[in-house]
């Protein structure tokens, strides 16, 4: 759903009514666009949720009977899945700086290494076992064999995950066996744990292309002997939402256990697929820092926020720290030697960046204009990208205004057109932008006519005496501009004085 | 859906038999886990398509009558929402430059920056236009008013994308104007274009928070005035699959131009949502090289490929140059000064990179286990990564007979332990994998016991000595392996038996 605005509570997840529509059908209350609701003194009567309690917005999805979207946990993978990705070597130090990272962000589970991958993999799992973290619960990720199982309870972990290939694929390929075995192992694995006293989840791997009538037999199977979760993996990437949907919200109505998802991101659907997941009534998410893992990974930890606080604001503030996103992504990034990605959700650098002009003014006469993400929930913060030949005069005034310079709008204007076309030339940075205002404000201020860039060569000099000249003879587009402007600040007017009761 | 091999025909799209379900509920017709099906002949007959020509993978979603996804087309808008992007600054040259390469991929079309924005994004507009390119055509992008349609038409585009705000935030914040307005300034917008004998899109702006009810009026009268495409867009990026899929599926119902989708990535969901909207009947896909765009950008081209490659591997590779990607790729980010993200779809440095012991020894035996993308559709190879704790003696053998060393089984499987060993204590590279199985091999072959890395430190060594000591102390791990491992090779030695005919 899209919430208006970053503000608004969340209507989707717990309070679903219909567990089929996702929001087409629904009618507008909000016809006129104005936000106000009287809904007059209700006092002595007990609110009850009903169907005329639609959201705003007909496209936010009908809640879900099975959504999970509003109470999903995390299961993070970063020192498990992440210890797979190429550029991962994770010495014992830098794992417990990791997990307890990710127990201040707030990860409800941490899933490390197979202890029966390597010796070292043991200690490792034992000595953030001892740790005692506050928040996070402590998962291993094993074979589906007794051995490891008998070397993984003996770590200390808070539970084990179970895995094995159903696929045809890796049924011949890879471990060789047939369903009867697997099924008959899965078994005596999760009752060997549970006898144990703790958590156990049984996965598929590459859940999306094994046999159907096969995974629903087994899960059925290992649900019936009380395995905690079972788990969908989609271990190529290949699968699409509306699959996901579809495969999770069958596999509900087979156990009664929770279901946790793991999405490879090959075919860039991790984050939606997860998000889909959850609609359908899935539990728990798996996710690692800046999404590592085998080959490039799976649904990254900040992406998955990024999502899910559009979904439910008020669920993911209150559970995790969202603020930790960035630093936690700086310490797996240099473990790595990776760079954040320049589009990294949140975290990039210009993740919440705002370029072309109609995007600046409207950003700065209301962010949730162009903003779905309140970049102050996780400790960032907005920029305003002023100095392109994109740029409009409001992004510029107010620019000009933080350097407390005061002009007229006309000024503006007049500074805005020499800065695109100047923009026209070459590469303006935000220093340069910053330069040409003060520049412009001191010719104006004591009749000057100085160049507004220092170092600009003599070709630049005559090619921006061009543009300006060209500038000047076409008048029509600033006219433009401007016409549509002062009609928009008339409408906003006569809108103003309408919701004020004033008939225009 | 996930086709079981690259090699397998798709079977998704245009022979679509079912408009509502998504897959759940097909049943298997590959219980055994083999492939072949042999059909006898049928000389005289004609094939036709029936139920019972069911796709092996009951999770393929049943073909849409709705779905595009085999015959959609790209509107590349790298000179337009790239344009956007924070870092970009291209300059007539680089735009040539880029525009001809997107034409040599095959983009449908290109749209570039409104030539009302500057009079350089004019002259550009126009240069673009008189190159004459051999697959795509040109479209500007501009608002709705009928200077800047003016503007437009005198540029030489094949076409026109004319855009306005119609959420309440942007009709408020932005330009103001009413839903009347709207109407009445894009019919007469629409009406002039056309009669200069060019395509037309209209979209709206935010259309995921625009009012259902407006949405569709203004589409309907902006299809009966005869508009080419209308356009649905995701500008803050707030869009989640499934009411992707309503949204497009109900105007699908409305109108009977072509519907164009532009989704933005805030959230995640960007290719995810692009994929879902094709399923519903959309018909083109706004794209950007490595998604730039305001803010984290929209739909990245080379993620968008990856996902309709997986989906119809047949119309994607007959349509596109696929291994121009990285070519483009390359240009784009030198020209914005970005890195190619590491975890870039099809061409970031571990998109093809497989590194666990179980993933590298199934790819050694059939790629298509741990692949949806075979990397050569795009001119990339696949690495399987060897030098890690995770690694197996399957990925040794395999690199020790690419360096043409050849030794036994338990001969690799010593090697591999040292080098599991040597990982556990520093990072390996590459080089010194190859290293320690060349020193590996000279020790074997002289009777040597000579150290496996020549630049290790008295520490290291002390250390080394250690974990292999260890690792001679635990045997029970090495041949927990060998016995699955020997176990499988049975497994598969009986289903081959059993394939050939013979009872086991």
């Amino acid at each position: 759903m899209c919430p208006c605005s970053p503000d608004d509570a969340p209507v989707n997840g717990v309070n679903g009514v219909n567990g089929h529509a996702n929001g087409t059908n629904g009618h507008a209350n909000d016809v006129n666009g104005t936000n106000g609701v009287t809904n007059g003194d209700h006092s002595g009567f007990t609110p009850i949720s009903s169907r005329s309690h639609n959201p705003r917005n007909p496209y936010a999805p009908v809640g879900d009977f099975l959504s999970n979207v509003g109470r999903f946990k995390i299961i993070e993978s970063t020192l498990r899945e992440g210890e797979q990705f190429a550029n991962a070597f994770f010495d014992t130090e830098k794992k417990i700086e990791i997990a307890k990272a990710l127990d201040d962000f707030g990860a409800d589970y941490i899933e490390l290494t197979s202890p029966a991958a390597s010796e070292q993999s043991r200690l490792d799992c034992e000595a953030i076992c001892k740790l005692g973290l506050k928040r996070s619960k402590i998962l291993t990720h094993i074979r589906c064999h007794m051995d490891d199982a008998r070397i993984a309870v003996e770590t200390g972990v808070d539970g084990v995950d179970v895995v094995i290939g159903t696929s045809s694929f890796l049924r011949e390929h890879s471990h060789g066996k047939d369903m009867t075995y697997i099924k008959n192992t899965a078994i005596e694995v999760i009752e060997y744990v549970k006898s144990k006293g703790i958590e156990i989840r049984f996965s598929s791997e590459d859940s999306f292309r094994s046999d159907l009538v096969d995974l629903l037999s087994l899960y059925s199977a290992v649900d019936k002997v009380g395995v905690n979760r079972v788990g969908i993996a989609d271990t190529v990437g290949c699968a699409s939402p509306r699959q996901v949907y579809d495969l999770v919200r069958t596999l509900r109505g087979v156990v009664s256990c929770d279901i946790e998802t793991h999405f490879h991101n090959d075919t860039g659907c991790a984050i939606a697929n997860a998000f889909c997941a959850l609609e359908a009534g899935a539990t728990h998410i798996d996710t690692s820092v800046l999404g590592i893992g085998e080959r490039n990974g799976i649904t990254p930890l900040g992406g998955l926020m990024a999502r899910m606080i559009v979904a439910d604001r008020d669920y993911v503030k209150s559970k995790y720290n969202l603020e930790k996103i960035k630093d936690i992504e700086d310490l797996v990034a240099e473990a790595v030697q990776v760079n954040i990605p320049f589009n990294n959700y949140i975290t990039g650098f210009c993740a919440f960046t705002h370029k072309a002009g109609i995007h600046a003014k409207a950003i700065l006469n209301n962010p949730s204009t162009y903003e779905i993400i309140d970049p102050a929930d996780f400790g960032m913060t907005r920029y305003v990208h002023f100095a392109s030949r994109l740029t409009g005069w409001n992004a510029i005034k107010s620019r000009a205004q933080q350097l407390k310079i005061e002009m007229t709008d006309a000024q503006y204007k007049e500074c805005t057109a020499k800065i695109k076309a100047l923009a026209d030339i070459r590469p303006i940075a935000v220093d340069d932008a910053d330069s040409i205002i003060h520049a412009f404000y001191r010719n104006l201020k004591h009749g000057l006519n100085k160049p507004l860039l220092q170092d600009m060569t003599a070709q630049e000099q005559a090619l921006l005496a061009q543009k300006e000249k060209e500038l000047a003879a076409e008048p029509e587009k600033r006219a433009l501009d401007e016409q549509v402007d002062a009609e928009a600040d008339a409408d906003r007017l006569i809108k103003k004085a309408k919701t004020n009761g004033i008939t225009a």
